[in-house]
């Protein structure tokens, strides 16, 4: 056996560093850093959306996520089959990152006696009905109650050829930035479930006033992975540079995709793509339209930058938007607004003016 | 979206299940009944210690295992670093029994705010010492906070080669069944950590008294996968004819061959292999001795059934012990006492005698 040592609990010794001190991409690079590979196989480990397996002829991909009530959703307004659906889908678009076919998945759940088998009944119907829609075997996983509370770890694979995978670090400067779909809506269909929470909360007689946002709740409550970009950019004869996906908001994904590829970017505010009834509910909730792309996260966009030669392929193509292009590293990355003002993105949405 | 649907909290209808009423493997049976393969290379999905996709020339073996503390651990004496180490060996174990080779691995963690960093580096340390001495890479993971507690959720993946793959289904009447090394001593070692707990909450200034008990708390806190029975086998030239890991405690798994391979047993409580100071400690407890095998779990050893004809090859070698052999379904799933009574096996060790 190890050495023997005392669970300390935080906060007993100064010197103990709490969790937020360090946040979680700062918890997950502290904690994996001493990893080692033992197997030559694996080719591409933790920093991506999705390990790479080689497995002779293809590569098998392999990505994780965790869904935790009370940080990931809120059951007072996600039904469990929702809920379901989404958990699967936020994994499926990690192997859609990758420019991969989604093929088995294993679903974990540690649940609290406070729910009743009916709600998990709902839970799977919802991960069934996403395993059919993009059709992904569900082959494995494990239950297990806990104190409080809904916890569910999904994990994925999935196979394309080996010069088929995109990683995060391709990026090289010049490239173009690009991004399917548009971006934000599902944060402001978020904050009108919020709203309407806080006025249950206060009168539970009202019923919600839900009509009208169907588009921003259905992103929120319902996104889907884009697992078509796969065939749409084969039949472009495209092969981005580098891809990821859009889950924790517009700005934290670039600051990933230039860090992996070592590069700068210029992001052009008024460039990136936004529904304009969503648009309209940013301005009504005083909130600056692009930070709901920036900072909102739960997309499920996918992020990708191509070579300048490419732009002839993509700038007629429907659903794909050219936001801005890759600089030198040593340039930083920037969003310029409207007014041709630089501001530096940060995980945040910016932080700095200049 | 979908048609909108309440959460109710079990409770407030009669008519909804508790989870308690289902219980584990009957609620995995409820969720995972629809379940559909769209794959063909997706050889086996729930229902084995690991799912089998095909990968050309090789399989991938993809298992699953949560840790939820309160339920399988408990911090007041599982360091972290052993809790980390023991995670990823619950895993490798569900590769061993399938005949294959660990390969990759993802971690995720959902953790409350008391926990400190410095509690997570032990868990790591844990974990990474398990990969090194299994030679197994950990190729990514998600962390989150949470609530309330601990719930370690690890995924792994293994290679074998097609026909080198051991299921659970394929015992036959007449097979004999074997066990390697000897059972319920992870057992007792949770009882002297609960019995030395309990005193220590008593009297908060007392040390525990754990020596005497090494193996047993060991066997606890730092259990090992038997990955080293896949080359033992090829060694004796041996290929069993179904195979599980002893995660729950031998009349569980040996129910589960049987009901997968629609087989009945007769199991000789008198060969089951139990280390003689567990059996003395099991005496003192006034705990049946067999039923800290029957019933302890955490063993970690390979419950497997082998052709009449290969007993030559087993019979000489340290290590693996036959207990029992398979017999029809019709004839039921029995154990035979030293005096001779045949006891039913139920999955909490026995329930009735005839």
């Amino acid at each position: 056996m190890f050495e023997k040592k005392e669970n300390k609990p935080t906060g007993k010794s100064p010197k103990l560093t709490t969790l937020a001190e360090l946040g979680e991409f700062g918890l997950i690079d502290r904690l994996t850093r001493q990893v080692k590979l033992y197997h030559p196989e694996t080719l591409k480990g933790i920093g991506d959306d999705a390990a790479v397996i080689d497995a002779g002829d293809h590569v098998i991909l392999l990505s994780t996520d965790l869904l935790v009530e009370g940080i990931h959703f809120d059951l007072t307004y996600m039904p469990f089959k929702h809920l379901g659906y989404k958990a699967a889908v936020v994994n499926i678009s990690d192997i859609a990152a990758m420019n991969g076919i989604p093929k088995q998945m294993t679903v974990s759940i540690a649940v609290s006696s406070r729910f009743s088998v009916e709600a998990l009944d709902e839970l799977y119907a919802g991960i069934l009905l996403a395993c059919e829609t993009y059709k992904v075997d569900l082959v494995g996983g494990d239950t297990s109650s806990v104190a409080k509370g809904l916890t569910i770890s999904v994990t994925i694979t999935g196979t394309a050829q080996k010069d088929e995978v995109i990683y995060r670090n391709g990026a090289r400067p010049g490239d173009l930035l690009c991004v399917t779909g548009d971006l934000g809506s599902a944060y402001m269909g978020l904050l009108v479930l919020e709203r309407e929470k806080k006025v249950f909360q206060v009168n539970p007689g009202m019923q919600p006033e839900l009509t009208g946002y169907d588009y921003q709740i259905g992103r929120q409550l319902k996104p889907e992975a884009r697992t078509d970009i796969r065939n749409l950019l084969q039949g472009l004869g495209l092969k981005p540079t580098s891809m990821i996906d859009i889950s924790d908001g517009l700005a934290s994904e670039i600051l990933h995709l230039c860090e992996q590829s070592q590069v700068g970017c210029k992001l052009f505010e008024e460039k990136i793509p936004i529904d304009s009834h969503t648009r309209e509910l940013a301005v009504e909730y005083k909130i600056i339209p692009s930070v709901t792309a920036l900072s909102g996260g739960d997309d499920y966009e996918l992020l990708f930058t191509i070579q300048q030669a490419d732009y002839e392929k993509v700038k007629e193509v429907a659903g794909i938007t050219v936001i801005g292009h890759i600089t030198d590293k040593s340039t930083g990355k920037w969003m310029i607004t409207p007014d041709d003002k630089q501001v530096e993105l940060t995980a945040q949405g910016w932080d700095g003016m200049k």
